[in-house]
């Protein structure tokens, strides 16, 4: 990228999504966008590489253009205004491996349109109603139970859910039950005891389970997309 | 900071402290400032995040600025010239978390000094003596023998010790007891042999532990803060 | 370097070669160097640090600058047309340490040759052809079997040859022996079933083995250097 557009500011928000978690990636990318420039965004995470998944590059409605596999990855980051499949970019560097999309195509790509390049110059126009889209689970309330997922656990095991706070009746300082477990809703970490479970706003403003100095996600049991029921104490 | 300051040239001195140790963070930021150019440094280890440790810029004598948290982390840099609780900073970023104030405070205001901003523009003035300081040990001469202490362990296990190698009298190649263990006093790994304990001048000039090819801290059962004994052979 | 040469834009090829390994190191470099813009290369994989290994900056026939250890890290890179020797040179920063030369000599003489410095007054001239340079094993092939070997093994377990899928008559689809195990010669990870043992032409066009979201490594019991003999199915 330095040899293609030398001024181009390159920024690495994260190299450590889990390898080939394509959802976990799909989230660090939403919430990054908040808090970066508007420019060009290129992420792989892609386990299929070499396989019939799409390579794309999408304009967004904001002005963000994103370089990166249609398997969803992308899919959380915004409406798209407009799309290009670049498997056969006449911007790719030759010869393309079957293996290192993100070298020979991706990055390329990306930084082209860092330098200028028209998007309709990277690829042939697609659909942007058949790129691949990320279903995540939706949380719901029954008989006054918020029963919400683990979207994202860290590398802490907080445990990120799918609901804001605002999706159950809790005071800061009040008490609720998760799953089976006392939990107290605090507005960080020190305000509950060491080994205490707390919920708290996590700072993608999301519900989140977390225990001070400790690991809520070994201590409960919890993965990816499980079911978390909270309930009034 | 990029979208703060585009011209900001920004380098990232360590990702490698390890969690929540603000003093090993300390330790490291004193040892980078050696080397790294006047500007301004941005430092967080931060486990009381939200809680009641302040936000804090400030100016040190040689021209510096560091913005961190009121821990203890910014304690060893260097005289404090002038300084300014940032906690309700007006360059924070809104709405501000109350467990990522790295994103959300102390990353702006470093961009917004980066870019020019006066230092009393970023907080309120506090008086650079109420800040919090880290109280290191202090190593000692008892009837001949070095009682110094483990301040940092590096992820290969070597001890650094809390005492210059001008605190005891030894020739390069010359023997001591490292507690009942006798090691080599030498200039660098390759003097010793493969699994031998040696001493040496580390290259931040301090007294340090380690085993050629091997894990002094292990070997010694050595933790931060423990006291090493070091008598003549 | 920033401090030296304000204008250098700095790019991290990796920091994720494993301790002490010149040769991952060495190949490492091979494989970056088409794929970065020509300039000054500093390389450091340095367990001989402060001992009697010269410390070196050369010039490569293709007009990239090289500063490292002369202990073979650089010995893969290309052509050498002039060499110096770097250990006393008037570019490093004093005092210079026993242990901690890539801070001392490598980046200090690397960021003065970024600036413009000619390679002459970088240090002593020295002959090219006395460098210290890698051997690594030749594959050879023996009554129809491909006898080659291991030398480089991934993060993910995939195992490198020292063989381009030239050297032996496989068709995408077809079968061979991997020792004694039967593996597809497939074009991407996804073309074999999980856990199904794979041969491709990695991105470096290597002939490597690799285990469908598997570790071929381990399953093989493989480490660098050992040979890896393929035969017919």
């Amino acid at each position: 990228m330095a040899g293609i557009c030398p001024d181009a500011r390159v920024i690495d928000v994260t190299h450590g999504v889990p390898r080939g978690d394509v959802r976990a990636g799909a989230l660090m990318l939403r919430s990054a966008l908040s808090y970066t420039p508007i420019g060009v965004h290129l992420a792989v995470v892609d386990p299929g590489v070499g396989g019939d998944r799409r390579a794309v590059a999408l304009r967004l409605a904001d002005g963000r253009l994103l370089v990166g596999p249609d398997n969803g990855l992308l899919s959380l980051a915004g409406p798209v205004l407009e799309a290009v499949d670049i498997g056969a970019s006449r911007f790719s560097v030759q010869p393309i491996s079957a293996t290192f999309h993100g070298r020979d195509i991706f990055a390329p790509v990306a930084a082209r349109l860092a330098a200028g390049a028209g998007l309709s110059d990277a690829g042939q126009p697609i659909d942007p109603g058949g790129l691949v889209r990320l279903e995540l689970p939706r949380p719901r309330v029954e008989a006054g139970v918020l029963v919400a997922h683990a979207i994202y656990i860290d590398g802490f095991g907080n445990v990120q859910l799918d609901a804001g706070t605002g999706a159950f009746a809790l005071e800061v300082g009040g008490e609720a039950l998760v799953g089976t477990t006392r939990a107290r809703y605090v507005r960080t970490f020190g305000d509950a005891a060491v080994g205490e479970l707390l919920l708290y706003e996590d700072s993608n403003r999301r519900l989140a389970v977390a225990v001070n100095q400790g690991n809520a996600a070994e201590q409960l049991g919890l993965a990816a997309d499980d079911e978390v029921r909270i309930a009034p104490a």
